[in-house]
């Protein structure tokens, strides 16, 4: 059996190596993919591969910086470095059988912190 | 012993409960909150305190959708609600004896989806 940890770890792996049949084996075949800030769904491995392939054309790079992983569910924080910019994707995965069965996505822009709490924090 | 499920649960009932003693009693001493988009750090339990009692003023709300938890890093994804508006807040939690010593949240944004992918998704 393998770990929530090491499915996730796969997939970031299989991602950054663009080695889209290794990625193909750690989904489900209903996989569903979300990301509810831009209201994008795919839904099924053959279009989530597209999606992936085809979707990001640019040369980009990530790192992981975290997993955090329980019995059937995962969370994670990469770095993505793209055209020289790098943010922060943050992911939580539904997990069934040794498979991915839901990644919902979540990519936070930069903002500009409140006035009124400037004088309780440093900035980084 | 808490696990780290218990602690972070804990951490958002006692916030939305504007409980600042039981909020308090979840933080180690030398606590440090970071919000890495609006690059604010705070350290410390009596800055982190006076930051969320006196840094959101407004009437929010918050409902927990998930949290994934191992032995010493725990994640969370919330929906606040604030003024009629609904949106996640997603946090990365470090804990160690039983307190949670490190938090990084992250608030992202609604963004337009890429056209060159429209094609490979649907809306939400």
């Amino acid at each position: 059996m393998t770990s929530a940890r090491e499915l996730v770890s796969a997939y970031w792996a299989a991602a950054e190596a663009r080695d889209w049949e290794a990625f193909g084996r750690l989904l489900a075949d209903g996989v569903v993919y979300e990301a509810p800030m831009s209201r994008e769904r795919v839904s099924g491995k053959a279009a989530y591969l597209r999606f992936n392939a085809e979707g990001f054309t640019t040369d980009w790079h990530l790192t992981v910086q975290r997993i955090v992983a329980d019995e059937r569910t995962a969370a994670s924080w990469i770095e993505m470095n793209d055209a020289g910019e790098t943010y922060p994707g943050l992911s939580f995965f539904d997990l069934a059988d040794d498979l991915i069965v839901k990644i919902t996505d979540f990519w936070p822009e930069a903002y500009e912190p409140s006035a009124a709490r400037a004088h309780l924090t440093e900035r980084l």
